[in-house]
């Protein structure tokens, strides 16, 4: 079960086209991607309501799509219109349309109850199409649940364990509580990480050996959206005042998608705002990130390999689980809300705005 | 749940030797085959009564079997004749022998009650086994239910779009409705194009660039038997009226036999009258089998893994689907009356002789 | 379902070292296996009480084990003795950890409750550790329940029909009806073949072509071990009294152990007291086992195939399978017993030792 109204990441828009229709599945739903005339990003199920073939095997006609099996053709909202040898198009011959929204390079995407889709609860990722930052597109595939994705992504503490020689560092960060504070739709996490030796990560792009201020804040969000500031400054200079002038700084944005019950998508970048002009340091932090990812990669489907062993395997919780605690309630509510929801007035609540705002 | 009391073609007749134990599985039943002394083909459960091994892993002994497990010697009636180490042969020591038939190159098996088993029910091919007409056997290997491999055999509409290079052409094919006529046991499809492009199939054996009248005419008879007469003859020069003196002429024959729930053999032919001294056509024709036909497996594949993805879509029925639909209810009905029926006599009308009659 | 309360073999000794941690799912439990700084072999559950992720992916810490996900620490006892970022040890923060005894190169399990496990029950295997015997460690895994394998081991019968070439024979052999001693904890198979051809595995470390005395005398023991004496001498010479003189001798020791309910280990060796000092025989012997062995292996798996497509198929039982049958017979009483009692001295009987003593 997965929640379903709320915006979920789709795709990075470089992987839509209008030449060519494009299929991913999401929330066990299968979803044809494509670009209408206007470049304008347009999703149906990827399954002809007929036979069930895949209309991304189909054509674009002048902005309708024709199922190529057996020929039913299919506008932009997802109705039939057209049955070869037949002038009556039956009334259920639909699939169904989904809302998408293209915003700064992320494509998003509505599977629940379209009336409450509000673009205005798409959370602002400004860096992802703003000159002053600099990144790779990044994108990996996961053969387990998405919430084993986003636990490791609620627990840094796992950071100088799993990642030593990439994004981890010194051992003493683990001891390190984050600061947690709640969001309407998630919770903001904060690690400073005072006058401690630069991470790997960091040293690959400066040439610093002294201790260094470094911190991480992000805001996580349902249903899976990582929004981060993090970076490194010369200690005691200024940086947890709010003073980033000698500091290096990241901006990251990440998105764990459901695929099945057992597989995801995970969309992820890393920006700087330093060398931006030198695509050697880019294609450096983003190895770095791509390095780290399949640390956590073999980490989480080696885990997962020993949950399916048993499932009747019990966690034992401890201090570090309680964002991904929290999270996992949330999601878990907002679920039972959903099913339980006659109206969908109900749902309303969850498709609120959740501004993020990360300093500075 | 599959139709036990019929014929299912189990195999081309090159493919069962008297050298070798041949092994298939049909019907979710492992089935041995191979060739007596008098080169009459045999039939097997290919799994040993005593411990389940395959009989196929196993040797031919002066017309019998042996189990190369533990040694137990089964005669082709199925009866264990010898077991190692004792005298006494248990009465239920026995594996199962089913009819089969070898006619016209194809091997006929009767996986039901095989006192039901009447040869003179098995279809004419005679086409497969005529100096007059030269083919090449095909086999493909399908990964789904066979029912969706007969679906796509019932709707030729789809030609056009699955095909438009190989067997399909002109997409206002798709628009002509084809006649329907029932037969005791499956129904006859006819579809006349008249004054059409000739297809590129054709083209590729004709110089012809004028208009064509072209046909396919078939038999579809339960278990997912299809036997076509086909062809394309010069318009106006008489062809819907049985002059073929100018036509090219294919006779097709095709079987569906489940292997298990979720995949199924297909065994096929295109036969031509033309030409038949040249092997390079014979070669081209099947060929563009080949190519057509991976065209189909890709996209009933596709379709397959969107039917598992939710198993509770629903099929939105249109005209087009009329032989298919009927042909399913043909196939619902025979399990039916297969599973109630207490009374092998019941089984009776099943097996009936199916004659087949194409024109000419 | 397993039988808990016994010693099953883990591994042998060269695959476990005081460097690496050794990974090995046994029972559907996985398990992690190390040498601590004295050498002496330690198991615990290969999964962190926390997120369930393989301590073997994690790193040793003076004698401790660290969980490189999130960091918690484990003793050797498997308690955990630390938690990153707080104080306090959650009471249930622990992994099971397994009785381990080597003995004559194999490491030895206990997989059950750990009060039982009494060393003096595992089986001797002097052989294995004895400069005065040749062999080299085998290990095959099985995709198929474990007790296919002990079926295969538990019915010699089979040897001339699946290894004509390797380590069978003369057919007649599989009619030689086995004597069989019951054990307290298993069975004694003893199978005399007096002047019959030498077995090509004899032939091929000899020059013998005159008829041989060959026997194979092996326990068979709960939950899967086989310890076997054989061998072949020259007829007449006195073997069946006890005068091996003459005699190339075999001490093969063999352990079958369930990884899943659907694939199990298979350990085994084939000891030689001649030729000790060349090492091409040590090589020969264990390449004919190996040959052996693979040829079991593609038997059992088609034999597993068979019984996957219909789990309603029943076996057929004939006299050659009173072993095997009596073997399961136990196996099930042990697995009912321990589910039944309530009391851990109920268990006790299962861990009463059993002394192999095979001739001479």
């Amino acid at each position: 079960m997965f929640v379903k109204n709320c915006w979920y990441v789709a795709a990075w828009s470089s992987e839509v086209s209008q030449e060519a229709l494009f299929s991913r599945v999401l929330l066990n739903t299968p979803v044809l991607l494509w670009r209408d005339a206007q470049g304008q990003v347009r999703a149906l199920e990827d399954r002809c309501c007929h036979r069930g073939a895949p209309l991304s095997r189909g054509r674009l006609e002048n902005g309708n799509v024709r199922c190529l099996y057996h020929g039913l053709l299919f506008n932009p909202e997802g109705e039939c219109i057209q049955v070869p040898a037949q002038d009556r198009i039956p009334p259920n011959a639909r699939v169904r349309a989904f809302p998408v929204v293209e915003k700064t390079n992320w494509i998003w995407i509505w599977m629940g109850d379209p009336s409450l889709a509000d673009p205005a609860s798409i959370p602002d990722t400004f860096w992802l199409d703003d000159d002053a930052w600099k990144y790779r597109e990044g994108y990996l595939h996961y053969g387990v649940n998405y919430l084993l994705v986003t636990d490791n992504l609620l627990d840094f503490s796992h950071l100088p364990y799993v990642h030593p020689t990439t994004v981890g560092g010194d051992e003493s960060f683990a001891n390190l509580r984050p600061t947690i504070d709640n969001l309407a739709n998630g919770m903001r996490i904060s690690r400073w990480h005072l006058s401690s030796p630069p991470a790997p990560f960091v040293r690959k792009v400066t040439d610093w050996t002294d201790p260094v201020d470094r911190w991480n804040v992000y805001d996580f969000l349902v249903p899976g959206i990582l929004l981060m500031h993090s970076g490194s400054a010369p200690a005691n200079t200024g940086a947890p005042e709010g003073n980033f002038e000698n500091a290096v700084e990241f901006r990251s944005a990440q998105a764990v998608t459901p695929e099945t019950a057992d597989s995801c998508h995970y969309f992820f970048s890393q920006a700087h705002n330093i060398c931006i002009d030198d695509p050697q340091v880019t294609a450096t932090i983003h190895q770095i990130l791509i390095d780290a990812f399949h640390e956590d990669h073999a980490m989480i489907h080696a885990q997962q390999k020993n949950l399916q062993i048993d499932p009747d395997f019990e966690m034992v919780p401890v201090g570090l689980d309680a964002a991904l605690n929290r999270f996992r309630w949330m999601i878990n509510k907002r679920i039972e809300v959903e099913k339980n929801s006659a109206s969908p007035a109900a749902h309303g609540q969850g498709a609120q705005p959740e501004t993020v705002q990360l300093n500075p």
